[in-house]
C-alpha cells in the first residue's frame, strides 16, 4: 500500500482498516458525555530538537504537515518541556507538575530502565484520570516511560486503552558491541515490548513500522470516538535512537536517517489533522505537537539540531529543555507565532480549564492556564520557568532573563559546577546563551532569586522512583 | 506621525509625501515602454544571517512582512550571496558574474574603502544596464559599494537614479577610539556621505532615519513610475553595524538593538509590497529579499545569527555565503519551500530572461535561469556552487556535498589552510558542516575536483580593482 492510498485508506470512514496490533480494543467507557466538552490530541515527540521542522528553519527536513499547522494555529517560540530527560519530562507533562514533586526524577538514575521497579505514583492525578469524571474517552498511544509494572500502565492512570512501547526504545539491548547498532540498526538488537494495554502483544516490537501503526491508531481512536469528548495522548518512541522507519519514509529525506523519521512522524500528524478535519472534529478540538526534550547530541548525525540554541538533552540549557510547540484548533486558536512562555505543564491545566474540569487543590500544580494567549486574549500567564536536574534546580527564568545556577556536561562525568554569582543570560538578546550578562544586572540576579527562594521553600520532594530496581543477587 | 500613519501615508497615491532628501529626483527616462514585460524589485540586506527571520527559525526577531511574503511566495533554503563580502557579493549579483572575473574581489583588500580609487569597470554589464534597452525605469536606492568616484557611481551603470550612502555605514570613522562606539553609535562617528545621483547632499548621512527613507523613497519610485516597467535595487546598509533605527523601532524588540534594526527593514518590506498592492502591480512584479553574506560574527550580540550554519561573514563555511531569500510574485510564482541550489547571480540571468532581454554573450556568465523552479515547472538548473575568497577558490558544492580545498578564520591573520584530502560535508545530512566524510567518499572528491578543474580552465581573472588606492604621501 503506497503513502497516497494509507492517507485514503485512514482517513475513510467507510473502510474498514486492520492495523495490525490495534484494532478492536478501546473501551466504551462512561456513556454519560457533557455535551460540546472540547477534544484533546497531545502528540509528543522523542529528542525531537528545537531545530529541526521546516517552520522552526530547519534547512533540509520536509514537514509540511506541521508547517501547515503553524500557519493555520500557534507556532510557539519559547516552550519548555518540564525537564531534559524523557521520564521526568512526561510525568511534568501528563501530571502539570514538576518531575521533583512526583519522585520521577533522581540523582543518581535519570530514566526508568527495564530494571526499574518503580513509576509515577496512584496518587498523581493525570490528564487522562482528571478528565474521566468528564466522561472523556481516553487513550494512550506510544512511549510510556512512566513505569512498566502493571501497577503503574497507562490504564492505571486515567486511560481507556493503551497500545506503545512501554519505555525508551533503545533498552532491553541484546547485543553487546554498540559500535554499528546505530548506524545499521536492526529491530533484534533491542527486544522493547509493545504492548496492548496490560499484555505484551510483540517482542521485539518492529520499529520499522512503529511510527505509522502509531498514527494509524490514533486516527482509528479519533473516528470511533467521534461522538463523545475524548482525550488522546501519542507519545512517538521516534525520533529518539535507535532511527527506524518504514519503507515508505526509507532514504526520502536529504537529512538521511533521522530526517526520514522526521518526516513519517508529520506525515501521522497530517493524517490525524485530515481526520479531524472529515470526521467535522477540527472547530471542536485542541491539538498541540511538542517534544519531551532537545536532541541528543551525542549521536552526532543520528541526532537531532538545537538550531541557534544552546546544547541539548541532558542539559539545562536552553537547547535542553525548549522544544518546538505547535497548537492548533481552527476556528478558535489565534494564528500567529507566539513569543510568550509556555511548558508542557500548562497544558495540564489549560486542558483541565478548557473541559472545564476542576484543578486540583491538595497539591502545588506548576501548571497555568493558557488560554489568554491561545485565544488571543491576553499574554501567557507564566513569566518565570525552573530547570531541574534530578533533585536540583539548575537555573531558573524569569521573563528574559535566565540565570544558571549550576551547570554541568549534558551526560558527562563531572562534577556539577556551581556558580556563586550565577551566570545570567539575556534569552531575548542571546538565545545562544553566549554573552553572560551576571556584573551588569545584579539586580536581575536579586530578583531570580527571589523566585527561587519563594519556590523552593514550600517544594515538597516526592520519594525518588528512578532509584527502585531490581536487587541483583 | 507614527508608525500607522506612515504607512498610511507612504502607501496612498493621494498623498503627496515628501521624503527628505529624495524627492523630485526621478529621471524620466525612455519614454518607448514594451507591454507587459514585469517589473522587477531586488531588496538586498548588508550582513543578515542565515538565522534572522522568524520564518527562518529566529526566536525572538519579528519579522512579520517577510514572514507573510514568504508564505505567499517562496523561501528558499539552500540560497548563496556571490561572495561573503560586500563588494564581491554586490558586483556578482548585479552582473551575474563571480566578482573574481569582474576584479571586483582581492586578496589583499577585501572591500573598497573611501581611499579607494577602483570600482565596477565600465565594461561589465549590470542588470539595469541590460533592462535600458528595454525601456525600464531603473533605480539604486541605498547602498552601493561598486566605487564612489564619479565613473563608478550607479548613475554609470545603468540606473536612471541613485539616493544611498556609496560604501558601508562604518567608513570615514572620525573617532579613533573603537571600545564603545558601536555599542553607543552615534551619527558623528562615522561621517558617510549620502548622495543623490553624483551629487552628496547630506554628510554625516542621518543613519537613524537611513531605513526609513530608503524604503519610503522606494514606495516612491514605485508609484511614479506604475505606468512602465521599472527594476528597483534597494540595498540596504543595515543591519551591518554601527546600528541605527528610528524612534518608531527603538526599544522595540527583544533582540534588542540588532532586533529594532531588522525590524524596521521587515516594515518596509511590508510598506513596499502594500504598496505594489494598492498599485495593482503586485501580479506583474517580480520581488526577491535577500542578504550580501552572512553575519559579522566579531560583533557578538549586535551581529546576526547564521542560525545552525557554520561561522559567518567572511567565511567560506556556510554561515558565511548562505543567506535568506524569499521571492514573490503573486499569482505566478508557485508558493513554498524550495530546497534547490540558488545563487544572487542566478538572478541576473533569471531577471534579463524574465524581461526577454538578451543574456551577454561575449563574456562568461554564471548566474543561471531559475525560473523552472519560480514557477514549479522543474527544478533549479544550479547543482554547482562554487566559493571564492579573493581570487583563491576555497571550497565547491555540487548537490549534497561541498569540498572545502582551503579554510581560514573568517577575520584572523593566520594563514590559510590548504586540505590535499579535501574536506567533504553533506549539507543535507549535516548543514552546519561538522562531520567531515572525505575518506568515506573518494569519488565525491573526485567528481567535484572535476567541476573545479572545468571552471577553473576558463577562468579568466579581472584586474584587481580593489587595491586600487589614494597613494599616501
Amino acid at each position: 500500500m503506497n503513502r497516497r492510498d494509507f492517507l485514503k485508506a485512514a482517513t475513510s470512514t467507510s473502510v474498514a482498516f486492520a492495523v495490525p496490533g490495534c484494532t478492536e480494543a478501546y473501551r466504551t467507557g462512561s456513556s454519560k458525555i457533557a455535551a460540546n466538552l472540547p477534544n484533546f490530541v497531545i502528540i509528543l515527540c522523542d529528542d525531537l530538537g528545537y531545530g529541526d521542522l521546516s517552520c522552526y528553519g530547519h534547512p533540509t527536513i520536509r514537514t509540511s504537515n506541521l508547517d501547515r499547522m503553524a500557519v493555520e494555529g500557534q507556532r510557539w517560540t519559547d516552550f519548555y518541556a518540564g525537564e531534559s530527560f524523557c521520564t521526568p519530562s512526561r510525568a511534568a507533562l501528563l501530571t502539570g507538575r514538576l518531575a521533583v514533586r512526583s519522585g520521577l526524577c533522581g540523582d543518581n538514575r535519570r530514566e526508568l530502565y527495564p530494571d526499574s521497579t518503580g513509576g509515577l505514583p496512584q496518587t498523581e492525578i493525570t490528564i487522562a484520570k482528571a478528565l474521566k469524571s468528564k466522561g472523556y474517552a481516553t487513550c494512550c498511544i506510544g512511549k510510556w516511560h512512566l513505569g512498566h509494572l502493571p501497577q503503574y500502565l497507562p490504564t492505571k492512570h486515567g486511560f481507556d486503552y493503551y497500545f506503545g512501547i512501554p519505555y525508551s526504545n533503545d533498552m532491553d539491548k541484546t547485543v553487546a558491541d554498540e559500535s554499528q547498532i546505530f548506524q545499521q540498526p536492526k529491530i533484534q538488537y533491542w527486544n522493547v515490548p509493545l504492548m496492548r494495554n496490560d499484555e505484551i502483544i510483540e517482542r521485539p516490537a518492529d520499529q520499522n513500522t512503529i511510527t505509522k501503526r502509531y498514527s494509524l491508531a490514533a486516527t482509528n481512536f479519533i473516528r470511533k470516538n467521534k461522538n463523545r469528548p475524548f482525550f488522546l495522548y501519542l507519545a512517538h518512541n521516534m525520533p529518539h535512537v535507535p532511527l527506524f522507519t518504514s519503507p515508505d519514509f526509507k532514504n526520502k529525506s536529504s537529512r538521511g536517517l533521522y530526517g526520514d523519521v522526521v518526516e513519517e512522524i508529520d506525515w501521522g500528524v497530517g493524517l490525524i489533522l485530515e481526520t479531524l478535519r472529515r470526521e467535522h472534529l477540527a472547530r471542536n478540538t485542541f491539538v498541540v505537537f511538542t517534544s519531551d526534550n532537545g536532541p541528543w547530541l551525542s549521536f552526532n548525525d543520528l541526532a537531532g539540531s538545537a538550531g541557534t540554541l544552546r546544547e541539548g538533552k541532558g542539559s539545562t540549557f536552553e537547547g535542553g529543555m525548549r522544544v518546538p510547540c505547535i497548537m492548533w484548533w481552527p476556528g478558535k486558536i489565534k494564528p500567529g507565532i507566539v513569543r510568550d512562555i509556555g511548558c508542557t505543564m500548562d497544558l495540564f491545566t489549560t486542558i483541565l480549564t478548557l473541559a472545564s474540569t476542576d484543578i486540583p487543590q491538595d497539591r502545588a500544580i506548576d501548571g497555568l492556564n493558557l488560554s489568554p494567549a491561545l485565544f488571543g486574549k491576553g499574554p501567557s500567564p507564566r513569566n518565570v520557568m525552573f530547570y531541574y536536574r534530578g533533585t536540583r534546580l539548575y537555573a531558573a527564568r524569569k521573563g528574559p532573563y535566565k540565570a544558571h545556577f549550576f551547570t554541568k556536561s549534558a551526560f558527562g562525568k563531572d562534577e556539577s559546577v556551581r556558580h556563586d554569582t550565577p551566570l545570567i543570560y539575556h534569552l531575548g538578546q542571546d538565545p545562544g546563551e553566549k554573552y553572560d550578562l551576571a556584573d551588569r544586572y545584579p539586580e536581575v540576579i536579586a530578583d531570580i532569586q527571589k523566585e527561587v527562594i519563594g519556590h523552593l521553600r514550600t517544594l515538597v520532594v516526592g520519594e525518588d522512583q528512578l532509584t527502585k530496581r531490581i536487587r541483583k543477587r
